[in-house]
């Protein structure tokens, strides 16, 4: 850590060894972040900013928080969820980058919060945000909704003057979101009028929604039950909650490793999907009596609850990959269960109910940072350059932007999508201009 | 055809009987259509409208005319490409059910043009168009360029007085659009300013593009080729130029049906989906030399050209899927060729290049409806109630609607994959009023 | 014909022309049994011998029989299928190869059997079968089992004398045979003590059942299916009984056009692998009340009868791809019906029960020849180089072979899957000298 | 432990409880084997045994150790590989069942002999074998031949008299033999005529090749690739050397994750499988320059050396799932490289050679059981109800079996997967003795 010191909150420095080289080797297979790396320590476009990153402390994000401090930010990092922090990242970020990083896999809910409250204290200009909870806490500051803060952040905010409330949050010029679930909550803010800033949606670029959520997610879900649980996969029914990205990258994952394969839906469209997909698809009513294994992925909450809980058969395993860990109503299985829950293998636990046993993996949290790594650096790669050129974009226009909700330029988009490729050894086509003509030409036609 | 007349260009009625039988078998599997013909003979919101259709036709088509005749309207009915007419069930729709339709299996270009101007001397209220010849024929109209038109319809307009012509035009209060292709031309049209009335791409809709497109054209496409072929695809190599909705549906069923599919595209998004679903991702060129198999589904023209057909191996099978027959450059390889191509097999025509064979299917034109069938009327089922309930919305709206490409209300779409799932026997789940709730809500978090 | 009469029974010399084509472009899918007719050419292995074949007659048993008089056989082809003769390539046989053909697609029962007696009739030295019905014909004219023949064989038996009855049954050195089917009952006569001759199991070979079966049933039943109804697979409910190597064909084929795919089986090992695949397995009983689409592949008969039918939801399609058309118990459901069926669609017969309909496709005989065109080429090319060094096997060893049930070597076997690499193109390893040594050693350890 | 000592050699009886604990999850997805343990309790088949067994030290080996164990048999184990051991499984046999173990995660290349040796001074009437390692210690010492005979064991062995040495090994009944490649050691041993008594190849059950080696290696493999690197599959190109059950399991899993598939083989009609099942199929090194993830699983020394690593990309990931580490020529690659490996993550050693970093996994060492935790329980069910039916066979019929390898009963491995189906709570069908005649007579045709 050299002279300076870093206020920080990590488990133990002494893991930084293996950080490090765990970082190295996600940096090996993130090679658009590293161009941006290298283009951002030549320009520092991000050179006088306060950033705070409320992310999943994982390898991936140990490289993000490195490229946005070679960009020239004044970096703070703090955990996204309780358990999805890898602390041996943490403590290499404190101890070799001195990027201050608040994260300790399984704090409890007020340490959560005094993380939280440790990176508002930064006073960022920039926020980058995985669910929103960073912009939130920001926001019922600015509304003065004390009572909806949690206690942490409360002590802190009321402790604040008014003014220096409002300098807080005055002071931040445009927040970016990785997750779908934070992208519905900051579209609902804008709707309701409140939002302050504005943001960049990250999940809403193509390079990001179409790979991290599908590709991704699909396959550090199931990579997350097998570590839980080293169940086989083939022969048994498992049973997806919600077919939007994340959820036909588990279901396809899962049929891939030979799972007969349930889809559960409220949209009639995805629905439809799902079943031409080859997926059979029923109420989660109906799911819940034959599945083997289920997981949730909806961005809602109680979508396994006790109607379903009672339903189920006698060993069934149950996890959530949705961002919160509400989709899952654990008080309710809580209290219909004869006993509390005994941990029977890591990140399993075992409710028993009358003669049956439910098994809740990593206490309903996401279950591939819970029991597993998290998405592989090579889709993080993408998402994360979309958060660093997101993070550059409101430097150079955040003035600019309406406090709404915008999406990254398509054509940024597109040129990661294109430096992926190169990296990848992928070589395409370019259109010839009488291709090019063709397309914008309307008078060509049998 | 009992006493009335019908103004018609078929191929022989006598086909009506078997055209007839063929069409209620495809009714059987169009619920959705068969609830809105229902809707439609009570209501006939249609009244008083005329209608020009330049579709396929097929069976699925004369559901979706009798369809909009049952509504109100006075239908004709124009072939919207010269091999993909079903001449039995054009037999049946003049026969049985007494809709003008202008449409002859392997019709010549004139005769082509012929059927499109004999759609407009219709003088419709509502165009409906698969490629937006129709339109795009009114348009010259209107503008006057007649060189741009084809000479049986020039040879018609030049007839018309100035008056005449304007009225034909002024008289469409707007038109739906089927394809991706046509939808690309109509924009390219409204970007340029011409575009004189609304359109509603029923491509857009998510239960059109979403199903037609991909599981549609997916299974047409392949089962195409084997009616025209017989070939086996496992163990073959089956290059896909264009990974779009389309192109991504060829290449799952390719694959599903145990083909080595190499994708070929322009996009770098695309391209890198195509990469992480799995396909071997290359430039057209080096796809050249190895495929057994080639199909295009891009919308572009030219994609298989002189410098392709040069790379080929002896025994390579050439096919488009694509709306247009632009797509494979014909004329180059007749060049190229040691003499006039020699027809091996139905459907399947012999090119031969010194001592290599080049075998194009259906002479470039949409190999699912030049060899087999067209999409099954299960998915048309969706296209189609999205044509009809388009109609509908003309009707309703078109006075409000801007001279621009229009989308089909998102809560129409959504009902009509309700419908379909009832009629396939899926059921799905409804939010509880605390989901819906929480879904609105920004202020609960982690 | 020149001047040479040849005794044959086909549709329509006049289909030749077109037989001829289609008999070419299966040839050039055929590599290795072209590369076996060279040799045959210039060898002659099969010279003085006359040889009956009881075949699919298809475009690719054309190159069969081409190959075999090239070999210098003295051949007639007779049908192994009613519904199976593809009445050009019958023509093409008699037209422009002399060879005696007797097959006419649509057949009677009896004319069947004449076909089989006319087969007879030539005193065949080889037989070549199909189902067994040539050789099981045989046996019972061995045995004097004259009740047990069809009448037309019964008629021509009981006029023969019995020095000529036993001349015809002495004469056979042996015969092979392509299916599962067959040899199942091949080793029963085996077991029974009546078997007269050496058989050689050309379905026992992995480079004919591994393939055929799988890759060649698979891709042509699910054509079949498509060609008689043109429905869409994807989203719909398959339900295939038998999971051999047929049965798990069309399961993947199903599964990889989007189908939802339910096995059903008696064996328990099958019934294993089945669910492991990924498919759901249950009784027949069960699937019959959600089934949209059944096939039938077990060997066995009345697999789908009056307890299924009565199950089966209104639209409910039914084929059998098994050799024999008893896997459908039709007679039950006849007598089910409220009418005779009534042909709604080529292939396709509608069968009313109050007010549900059972469509049966093919009329129940294996649907990929009956609607559609067989194995594609370039799979019967190795069925039928088998077939062909299995003739040539016969010549060479039969004297010595027992009357048994015999495999081919399995060097010829693998050789055959050599030539077919190398005609695709594919290269493959070969093992270094140290590495032979290691496989036949059982001394080097951890 | 009681009052009776164990003798015993594992890493830390503490682990025990964790061993219990995760033993007991493995358990709860055993059915077929806890109803063997049930039926073992009762009639004790095993009394008076002595068993040696060297298998992997899983939660799945201490189920069957206890099943043993219940049914009378003297147990100990011993680790059929240094890096398979789960050092809390071997605790918990020791502490809480008294059953003698030597076996310690990562043990050295002596310490892994003295385990064999405690095993064979065990002196087991029956030997449980997984690799043919004990079985071939036993052989060497049976053909005096101590100078094959690893150091620890060639000095137990050299210290016992002639007599003990040749009671040791006449006192073996039988044994049962797990692997493919044990079964091919022990063919060969069978054929050179020095086998000294019979083996059941537990491996050519149906209920365990077709399982254990096809879903268990398939998903085992995937997830210690996936464990130990946590790369993305999706989007790269994974080689698999070797196409029989192991690899098409692998084969099939890393397609269901997105990889694009290259198999290598040197038998054509596996390699025409593979081509057919629509993977790509190459030399190695032809697979070599372009491989992302290499995975060998030929039975086979040296499938990948100096040749192959000499063409790969920097950054190329190379693991075994063979049952020997003899598959990757190591040596070769250190010889290469331009300093010792690296250890860069958990399991991964980097190599470098110039420019270029090769990543070996496991130390090349199944990677399934030294990065993840060997086949999930559900499969080992089947495999080990083989084992432990395998012993008790032995004991009734040892006496009459030849010296050769044998192969269980069939209506042994049925009654497995019948018993196995309804632990699934999958209902199959029946034959009917209609069909039952059908099936054994061969008088019913066309």
């Amino acid at each position: 850590m050299g002279t300076k010191t870093v206020y920080a909150d990590v488990k133990d420095l002494a893991l930084a060894g293996k950080g490090r080289l765990r970082t190295e080797w996600a940096e090996r297979q993130m090679p658009v972040l590293r161009q941006i790396r290298d283009d951002f320590a030549r320009d520092r476009p991000l050179e006088g900013h306060r950033l705070a990153a409320c992310l999943h402390v994982t390898t991936e994000t140990a490289n993000l928080a490195i490229t946005l401090k070679a960009g020239g930010a004044d970096v703070v990092v703090c955990a996204s969820n309780p358990l999805s922090t890898q602390d041996d990242v943490a403590a290499h970020l404190v101890a070799d980058h001195q990027i201050a990083t608040f994260a300790i896999k399984g704090e409890d809910h007020d340490t959560y919060y005094e993380h939280i409250q440790a990176a508002l204290a930064h006073k960022p200009s920039i926020t980058m945000d995985d669910g929103a909870d960073l912009v939130s806490a920001l926001h019922m500051l600015a509304l003065e909704r004390f009572d909806d803060l949690a206690e942490p952040v409360r002590n802190w905010a009321t402790r604040l003057g008014a003014d220096e409330r409002n300098a807080v949050v005055r002071g931040v010029i445009g927040s970016t979101e990785e997750t779908t679930t934070g992208v519905i909550r900051l579209k609902a803010m804008a709707k309701d009028g409140v939002l302050q800033f504005p943001v960049i949606a990250v999940n809403d670029s193509y390079t990001k929604h179409l790979f991290d959520n599908r590709y991704g997610t699909g396959q550090s879900t199931v990579d997350g039950i097998l570590r839980a649980t080293n169940i086989l996969l083939a022969g048994s029914i498992v049973v997806i909650a919600g077919y939007g990205w994340c959820g036909r990258g588990v279901a396809m994952r899962a049929r891939g490793l030979g799972a007969s394969v349930i889809v559960t839906e409220v949209d009639p469209i995805r629905a439809l999907e799902a079943a031409m997909d080859g997926f059979t698809v029923m109420p989660i009513d109906g799911a819940a009596r034959i599945g083997d294994v289920f997981v949730t992925l909806t961005g809602n909450k109680h979508v396994i609850g006790e109607a379903q809980f009672k339903l189920m058969k006698d060993g069934a395993i149950v996890a959530n990959s949705g961002h919160f860990n509400v989709e899952l109503d654990l008080d309710a299985l809580g209290r219909m269960a004869d006993a509390p829950p005994a941990t029977v293998r890591e990140f399993v636990q075992e409710y028993r109910i009358g003669g049956r046993r439910v098994y809740i993996l990593g206490e309903g949290r996401l279950i591939n940072l819970a029991a597993a790594e998290g998405h592989p650096a090579s889709v993080m790669d993408m998402s994360f350059a979309n958060q660093a050129l997101g993070a550059e974009y409101l430097v150079r226009n955040g003035a600019q932007l309406t406090r709404a909700v915008h999406r990254m330029p398509e054509d940024v988009d597109r040129n990661i999508a294109a430096l992926k490729l190169r990296a990848m050894g992928v070589a395409i086509d370019t259109l010839s201009p009488e291709q090019q003509h063709y397309l914008v030409s309307w008078d060509m036609g049998t």
